[in-house]
């Protein structure tokens, strides 16, 4: 016997790459290219360095009543955590305990497995059809939780929020995750549904919209008993786990409403430019509505694409797994960076 | 059936009290009453805050490669972690995955058993002695896995790299977990033993003597292997679980050996000086090597202290449980605020 017999093996996620190397345009994690509202500045620039010594609030009070007060959702229908990663492996502890399979899609956040494998959780891939979509019957059988993104990733799909409505009221005896990490692109989140059904968890971040990846804040609504469950679990985790200033600097990035529509606004108007050129270079795409674009060439092997912008110092994501293979995620820089990007795909594909 | 019948059930940690009110003297979560190196000021004035809007590095190596280099580990044999807490649970998840319970003490960190509770581990209490030492026996039967604190907490007892040493020989097919929060208060670090056994994690914080409670720092050494373990389970929960400003700030906090020790000088000579006046108060108490006196009354109900300290705006820690109810965990202040709390004590017993 060794004390290697106890231990968990797991395979874990893979992020995007985070290169060391600057200047190369980095289209590889979905990351907003603007920078965070000019108050997140203003209010990291005054945190007394002498209050680091004391613990943080465990309630996380002063992030989660600005999320609260932006949502207009009761404190205690609110969850914070380090991202949104962080708040959906403690949903998956906190919720996902049957000996049913949880559902999730064949095709989407590559997390959801590892989740499911490192808490011991039995799962089932949903496939999508031909084109991407989600399909609702796949998520009617018996299972024990469901969860998936909207709008999806890496494709992008948004599934409006009747869908949403279906899949959870039919599946009033598990709780239903939708992850809203893409919402503010075009998509209408789900929110006002937590009113009606004591099941869903809605799962948002900063690490999108907000142009706050770095601080590593994510939220989520559901029901008061929903979160208080939620919460019980994180306490029994870790009872610290936003710091100082995550609190405060999240807080103050949820203060400038204009600058927020600014940037989502500018990120939906280059893409959807991008999508016009991206098709008269011979590329087919489903239609995104997050801040990234999920391509394939009709005739050039994606792998081959991704190396050649590799060479010209342009990262973006593709995996090598069924049916997505031939696709790049294709996250939504600057126009400058896409100008950059457009010209260099053209270069590959003539 | 029901969405709660798959819900997991847990009662949570319940963190020291965090006052909302200002000028209390807050004695009961050992904190540290000096603030961070002047390095922590300076780096926090330098974050740039355009550069929150990008993931942070998620192997976290500046921080990692600053703790390698202060602690001399290679940086393969160090893990960081949200907090000390984030460091040990993901450590029980890792690690304690056997039939057979884990060990430790019956008096101890109380987040142990809230743990093995949240991850399904059974565990047994292994009874301190009279005089609340370790009893080395007691952690020589057939386990799962084993923790402890050293300095032991809320004892503050510290026991000498022989007896980790022992424990760790004796075990050597299970993980042996030493807790080393309140090391830097008088005792020495188990750390030097990881090169000799492959089953030892040593964790370490900033929360108590780098005055870092607010950024939620804590690390831990092992071999290759055992760190390598650890990691996986880590990326399979959370790929991004420092945030830009707790590494950057955290390598600030290595630079300034000489104001580390002079804090850490501090509050030892603080902590003597008020054992020797407690004792004339009436008060006994065990030898603690850590930032806080666990110390009982002779003749006065620990709960009765504890209310009228609290009528004169000191808060200290107390547990209603076996064998230590009426002790009371008092956290090493600065000088002027531990004279206010001997001069309120001296009211109180008189």
């Amino acid at each position: 016997m060794s004390w290697e017999d106890n231990v968990r093996r797991v395979v874990p996620y893979t992020p995007g790459e985070q290169p060391r190397i600057k200047n190369l345009i980095k289209l590889n994690t979905n990351e907003c290219p603007y920078p965070p509202a000019p108050q997140v500045a203003e209010k990291l620039k005054s945190i007394n360095y002498e209050d680091l010594r004391l613990y943080p609030d465990p309630q996380a009070s002063a992030l989660a009543s600005a999320i609260s007060g932006y949502y207009h959702v009761p404190m205690d229908q609110v969850f914070v955590g380090v991202g949104s990663d962080d708040v959906i492996s403690m949903a998956f502890m906190a919720f996902f305990n049957s000996d049913r399979p949880i559902l999730f899609p064949d095709v989407t956040y590559s997390f959801y497995d590892v989740w499911a494998n490192l808490h011991g959780i039995p799962f089932e891939r949903v496939p999508l059809d031909c084109d991407f979509k989600l399909v609702r019957e796949g998520f009617l059988k018996e299972n024990g939780g469901i969860i998936f993104p909207n709008p999806n990733a890496p494709t992008g799909i948004y599934e409006d929020i009747s869908f949403v409505e279906d899949i959870v009221k039919n599946n009033p005896d598990v709780v239903v995750i939708v992850d809203e990490a893409y919402i503010d692109f075009g998509g209408k989140s789900a929110l006002p549904l937590i009113d009606k059904y004591e099941n869903l968890l809605i799962v948002q971040t900063f690490s999108k919209s907000r142009a706050m990846a770095g601080m590593r804040i994510g939220y989520a609504f559901g029901s008061k008993k929903l979160i208080g469950y939620l919460q019980d679990v994180k306490f029994s985790f870790n009872s610290y786990t936003m710091n100082r200033p995550s609190l405060e600097v999240g807080a103050a990035a949820l203060q400038d409403d204009e600058y927020f529509k600014d940037v989502c606004g500018k990120i939906i108007k280059t893409r959807e430019r991008v999508k016009g050129r991206l098709r008269e270079l011979g590329f087919d795409f489903t239609d995104s509505m997050a801040n990234f674009i999920f391509a394939r060439h009709r005739t050039i092997p994606g792998k081959d694409i991704a190396g050649d912008l590799r060479l010209k110092g342009i990262i973006v994501r593709r995996w090598d797994a069924d049916r997505i293979s031939d696709y790049l995620r294709i996250s939504i820089g600057t126009d400058e960076e896409m100008d950059k990007l457009l010209i260099a795909l053209k270069e590959i594909v003539a």
